[in-house]
């Protein structure tokens, strides 16, 4: 237990043991300097990965910086301006996304189909598995891979009831252990928190440059060593995830997809922005980080262990509500009221906490348009009416009017100068704000079926006396069921707990940036005005 | 001329003279710190006047000060909301208002009558004038009066052709002369400048308490003795110098009339700083500050005086382009063709000046608009949207949570003063931007007349020699005529340059003011941002 309090500690803590000029952002970004004494934005991963110098992290930044310009005030992340709600490129909050891949829909920008372009070409090494080759093509082959791997009919919808009086495999070594902490039930941390950066997208072409695509170099801090990724690799891992800890683990939607665009320049950085926030929050998951699945993702050394990999973790039988089998609390069973009672609390709670974060982002994104909008435009208007008036005072004729006329000059270039400060702030501040919110609307929904699982599992086991009196279960069968459920509880509460750190965490760091920024803002305003004021003269 | 140059020198630069903690505003108005050590605005005049302690300069900032919350995001100052370019309350830029006084029309709210009540309740010296007694009332007497009080009939248009040849009365001891300094012709300015102090309105009432009126206290800082005068004693007073020095010097409207709410606080506020402003700007003028009329209205000992002065001074017979008469330039007569471009050029100004003004007023009032109403009202529903978030967090029953919950409110509360400080700010800044601007579009306006005048005189000239030929006037007449306008052309280039060196002055003065507020304000908010961020933490 002490030893899952300390790398808890460092867990979220870690950042901190930074340098002091490296500061904290939303999302899995820190602010710090390169070697020619530049700031910008660094995931915060990439930092104790221990590769802070690397040129690519700043080329990102680099394009973050000469992106800043907001020339007719929209928010470019949105088409429709300003910082949507359910922006066109957002975070989806409509739960999983795993029937996007149903028959005969659009996915992926057609990546799938590439991706069968991809085994061709690569398929070379006669590893190419069977269920990938099996005859059908693209979208109905993967649908239909998809509903088979399943062993357990409650993939998609968690239906734990079956859980609670199946027969089980025999236990593995990947246990789960879950601790009592102060603050209840708590998962295993690691000893060193894992991390990644997702940079560095480039475009690769495949069929003679008839495909593209964007390929993102993931490090993580483990190995430091990058590995190449698609989108769709991160969506296959996304599903992985899904299937096999989604029962337990409320796992975060990708950066939604999308179809027209996909190669332009912020696109492509907001998608990697995301996807960076994604990675980095399920690197901090302690059940998720430590997972098979997700290290290959991370650790592949080639082509061939990725591809077997792929394989092995599309066959795990150990997905749905099955991974509450490989959980051990290592405390009694619990008692179910009480239990009761904080699922209600929490679901109370993320309802709430759904409707601040959704006022925040309205909030947000009407501020986002004026400050990207009216309010430069205004700005600016005033500075062209000092330059005017500087203008045609200069043709006064009258002697000694310099000093006023380059002053009011001057001062009417500040006013321009703010007015540029003014609608490029949002991106510099607000965007994080936003970010985090819209991630946290996300991970609010899919806590949803997580919290439905369990309150299913509940309501099954009030209803075992009466279902041992009509004989349908044993007595034997009804100690199992609380078991069951027990370690369900348990599960639950450890991943409130994991939710209520991280989120206090992200609050805090998220609103520091955004006060920061806003204070630099303010700042840079008032030196820029103390400069255009030096001009003037009474005298 | 050596003189008149300092003299000048001093005139425009004795504010600096102040300690620092004084800052120049526009309007006639400086910063200045009471024995309390509160800041506050104060009439620079007062500052002058040796008196700033003076309680009453303070109470009058202080109702200042606690006028300054904008519920609503209105501008006090005019009904409409907003800053109006043609504010309710505003100036007056449509020339000269004595029209106003015709028969039948409502004039001054009334207070015209009462003066004839002040009249007859104070009469009783036997010293009331027949002019002012003689059988009618009201109105219609009072447009009479000073219908028949012009001696000559182009009083209201200017229009010096009759004063080109006209038999001139013998020179009086009052002579203007006007020098020539590096930039041109200039009055002869005074050793140590006029200024004086509109201050402390009072309500006042009269017949039992059946008429009310307010009464300012006008102390110059010659005799730092206080007078009173009502509303229609300024105008009175406007009304001699027009008629008196309109023909030369370009006299700006009073701030307007206004029938309604004219007891309201904000109302009473807003005409006594507008009063100060014309006064100042009276004071400031070389040639209307040393006036008998003007010297009458600052340093009257008693109602007797008072009345005297008054008749004496409606009973001017030196009025209209007869001031041209007691001008006195010490130079040669000027090259007609040079001062006509010069006037082209000046016009050409005026014309370029009225329309960047207007620019800037526009703007102003655009700005003024988002300051006051939607942008703050953004601001509060941001620190709600915080404040909303931390009492959401409340509820989530996780313990340590507190930091973060009190460092959201305290941001939530900081972003609502915020909304407060953008509301407030326009009053503090734009606000003394705009009066200088709106006091300059009126002074635009009043030059029209001076320069017509003298372009009229350019004219007759011209046809001096066809009106010889047909034997309308002599030899003697044309050299007289040549003579007269050279004068007038004196006059005008020395209120060219009065008029040029006042704008640099005050241009200097209001950017400065503007922008020193502008940085308080940056500085205030980055400030109370800066103890927002300290409740933050990711340790």
């Amino acid at each position: 237990m002490n030893t899952r309090k300390t790398a808890k500690k460092r867990n979220f803590s870690d950042v901190e043991s930074e340098t002091i000029t490296r500061k904290n952002v939303g999302g899995g970004w820190v602010e710090a300097q390169n070697s020619k004494g530049e700031c910008g934005l660094v995931p915060e991963d990439y930092i104790q990965a221990g590769t802070a110098a690397c040129p690519d992290a700043y080329r990102h930044e680099s394009t973050n910086n000469t992106n800043t310009q907001v020339a007719n005030g929209n928010n470019p992340w949105s088409p429709g301006g300003g910082y949507p709600s359910e922006p066109a490129g957002g975070w989806n909050t409509q739960g999983h996304p795993q029937t996007q891949h149903n028959a005969g829909e659009e996915d992926d920008d057609g990546e799938w189909d590439e991706e069968w372009d991809d085994s061709r070409s690569t398929g070379g090494d006669g590893d190419t598995p069977v269920d990938e080759d099996g005859g059908a093509t693209g979208h109905n082959l993967h649908s239909h891979r998809k509903r088979t791997l399943s062993k357990f009919p409650f993939s998609k919808t968690p239906n734990p009831e079956l859980y609670l009086l199946a027969k089980l495999p025999p236990k593995g070594k990947d246990r789960l252990p879950i601790y009592i902490a102060d603050v209840g039930p708590v998962w295993l941390y690691p000893e060193s928190p894992l991390d990644c950066v997702v940079a560095d997208p480039k475009k690769g072409s495949k069929l003679y440059g008839l495909k593209s695509y964007i390929e993102y170099q993931v490090t993580p801090n483990t190995t430091s060593r990058p590995v190449n990724h698609r989108y769709k690799h991160f969506d296959w891992l996304y599903e992985r995830l899904l299937e096999k800890f989604g029962s337990a683990v409320p796992i975060p939607s990708l950066p939604d997809k999308q179809v027209t665009g996909r190669f332009e320049e912020e696109f492509i950085k907001m998608r990697m922005e995301r996807l960076q926030g994604w990675m980095c929050r399920m690197c901090r998951h302690p059940v998720i980080s430590r997972s098979e699945v997700f290290q290959l993702f991370l650790t592949y050394n080639d082509e061939k262990e990725w591809k077997t990999g792929k394989r092995k973790a599309e066959k795990d039988e150990c997905v749905g509500p099955l991974i509450f089998s490989t959980i051990d609390p290592e405390a009694p069973e619990l008692d179910s009221v009480e239990v009761e009672q904080r699922c209600e609390l929490f679901s109370k709670f993320t309802k709430s906490m759904d409707d601040g974060v959704k006022d925040l982002l309205n909030v947000g994104n009407i501020h986002w348009k004026r400050c990207t909008g009216p309010l430069p435009k205004e700005y600016q208007k005033i500075g062209k009416a000092f330059q005017n008036l500087s203008s045609v005072f200069n043709t006064s004729g009258y002697q000694g009017e310099t000093t006023l006329t380059d002053a009011l000059t001057a001062a009417g270039k500040t006013y321009e100068e703010i007015a540029q400060i003014v609608a490029e702030q949002p991106k510099k501040d607000l965007h994080f704000l936003m970010e985090t919110n819209q991630e946290y609307k996300g991970l609010l929904g899919s806590f949803h079926d997580t919290v439905a699982g369990h309150k299913a599992a509940i309501d099954k086991v009030k209803e075992a006396d009466k279902m041992m009196l009509a004989g349908k279960i044993t007595t034997q069968d009804k100690v199992t069921m609380g078991k069951r459920t027990s370690i369900m509880s348990y599960s639950l509460q450890a991943e409130m707990n994991h939710f209520h750190s991280n989120r206090i965490y992200d609050y805090n760091r998220v609103m520091q940036h955004y006060l920061e920024e806003q204070i630099r803002f303010y700042e840079t305003i008032a030196d820029k005005l103390k400069l255009a004021l030096s001009q003037f003269t009474t005298l």
